[in-house]
């Protein structure tokens, strides 16, 4: 933290863009959370993009030897649209801090803005991979077994055939082989996916699923990712499987409706917890365990989630993030770097693009035909 | 309950089929829950269909004189293929209690069997209306608002065109009004439908939303129903709108993704108060809050799902239902009969079709189209 601390060699330094205006709470939420980053990853750099307001709050971040400032004039706005985003703000915090990456000044970017404007201005800026049609968004959810799970996709795509659902199971399996599980990765025990449907059998779902799930099996038998089977909705708290892989439709609702849940389990607690001086004295007794129900459900813990498919690592922050929340995110990108998940979800897709006669097998032509 | 009761004018008696057989407790739970619904609804009849062991388990419902009961030789399991439960099972308790609806013997029919059997054979014997392509799966969940709001399709329908959201919001509706809100029946005021999508703007989701968006606002201009928008995942138990319309992979992975996440929730909180003395001291103090809360997610409170779009009542208990449960499923079903749920479906539907010119655009060869 001092300047006076020896600088690890320049090998292993871990370089990540922060996004600093992004979110509801701007530069509140994302300088604490970067100056925490710094103080809790020795090796780590930050290359931290905003406009002269965050110039201004900078700090001690502004003399931090492992830190550099980025000055961007402009700032996507959660309405703006993807025009407005993509074509009319090319100076916008965001969009700098992704250049970042694409010019090799850091190793991942982090922002708590626009997810729509945020994918189409990584899309554009650093393309997809090789055999990727469609990047995907993942995250991870508790579940009962004291994991997570990881889910995808959550939203940017909400029409997918059965070519992107494996495409996602690729990635989510280099995600979760990369960052959540290194002892997997080590000894190579492929992480499980489920593929989310309305029933375990085989002949339960839409055509694209029965696809996806023929897709899914040949994938399985070529050694190329562990596929469990179809799992359902309950499978995803219960950690049935490492992964879930489902459309972006599906998958942004099932986050969205347990977001609604835990928000009226925990607002109903707390009610009935302050009814009258009785529950209120019944609170204070149960407060540990209040308090790690809490932790165990606190959406925070879990921020940070992968675009994946991308030449570059990205990781979106919730919005409403606070510098608790952000620093999660933070970590996350820290983490996948280290873990090296761009060479995992590349490695994962060409091996599979290269075992399927006709290499455009996994990419848009033939998607669009399945 | 006595056999020297009075009996209503038989203009007023609602006559409920019960399928004794299905489910996983079977007799076990739908008789004492039989028992309990005659002595709660005085103007009730039951037509109890089952085979000997059901026979030989009625006790005092075999000599009620407001409870007749049927012999069906055959029970359809859980594991039946639909063309078992079809072609090879004509004389199974599922069929015969449908049956007597077909024939008039009851107003309405309620079996905790295999879901997809019990569709299939109720849209074979039963029919659909007019105007209804596919028949839909209706239910509710609790809301933050202390209400609940009403959920479908939720897995009769894998893959849904615009039109068929249309045909499920109009149906829904109906429910609603007939069954949950007499006040809003009473006047007129129409309960308010939502359809779930990735984000509120019209610009969002997939080809099919987007043209269901498009219905949904035309039948909202004609005064067909009460469109509030679209609306996400959290809305739902937000209690946004009275009903969410959505196809029944989506509401399915919703319904079950709920379902896993409050049984996570649940299990944990038992798990923490149980950990140590005195957490199990803070369980004791707690108990009126662990009691309301276990209340309020009971899901068993909210059991028995409407077959909606049939010619007649069909209403499908959870398969795990106790006797409470299956009591709420047949509550559900008698308040069906006695607000006129099948008119109000079918006059909603009818109205609709009518204002369209071209009265096939709701139904089957135009929704194959859109």
């Amino acid at each position: 933290m001092t300047h006076f601390e020896a600088l690890p060699p320049a090998t292993s330094v871990i370089s990540v863009a922060v996004d600093c205006m992004g979110g509801d709470l701007g530069i509140a939420s994302t300088l604490p959370a970067c100056r925490a980053f710094l103080a809790k990853h020795k090796a780590a750099r930050l290359v931290l993009v905003g406009n002269e307001q965050a110039q201004a709050a900078l700090g001690d971040l502004a003399v931090h030897p492992r830190c550099s400032f980025v000055m961007a004039t402009q700032v996507v706005t959660m309405d703006d649209s993807l025009e407005t985003a993509l074509r009319h703000k090319k100076d916008s915090s965001m969009r700098v801090a992704i250049t970042q990456v694409k010019d090799a000044h850091a190793c991942a970017v982090v922002s708590a803005g626009n997810t729509g404007a945020l994918m189409a201005i990584a899309r554009y800026v650093l393309k997809t991979l090789n055999g990727i049609d469609r990047p995907a968004i993942a995250s991870q959810l508790p579940n009962a077994k004291g994991g997570a799970t990881t889910l995808l996709d959550l939203g940017a795509n909400v029409d997918c055939t059965a070519a992107h659902l494996l495409q996602f199971a690729l990635m989510g399996s280099a995600l979760v082989a990369a960052t959540n599980r290194p002892s997997v990765h080590a000894s190579s025990v492929q992480p499980t996916v489920g593929l989310l449907n309305v029933g375990e059998e085989v002949i339960k779902g839409s055509e694209v699923i029965k696809t996806a799930g023929e897709l899914l099996r040949a994938a399985h038998a070529r050694g190329h990712l562990n596929f469990y089977g179809n799992v359902e909705g309950n499978d995803i708290f219960h950690g049935t499987t490492d992964i879930v892989v489902c459309d972006g439709f599906v998958g942004n609702v099932a986050l969205k409706t347990s977001e609604g849940l835990a928000a009226m389990i925990g607002d109903f607690i707390k009610q009935e917890f302050s009814r009258n001086w009785l529950t209120k004295a019944a609170a204070i007794v149960a407060m540990p365990v209040l308090k790690a129900f809490k932790h165990k459900v606190d959406h925070r813990r879990y921020n940070g989630a992968a675009l994946l498919g991308l030449k570059g690592l990205v990781f979106k922050s919730h919005g409403s993030a606070d510098a608790y929340a952000f620093g999660q995110a933070l970590d996350r990108a820290y983490d996948a770097v280290q873990h090296n998940l761009l060479d995992g979800v590349r490695t994962g897709i060409e091996r599979a693009l290269s075992a399927v006669p006709g290499a455009a097998n996994l990419s848009a032509a033939n998607a669009a035909e399945i």
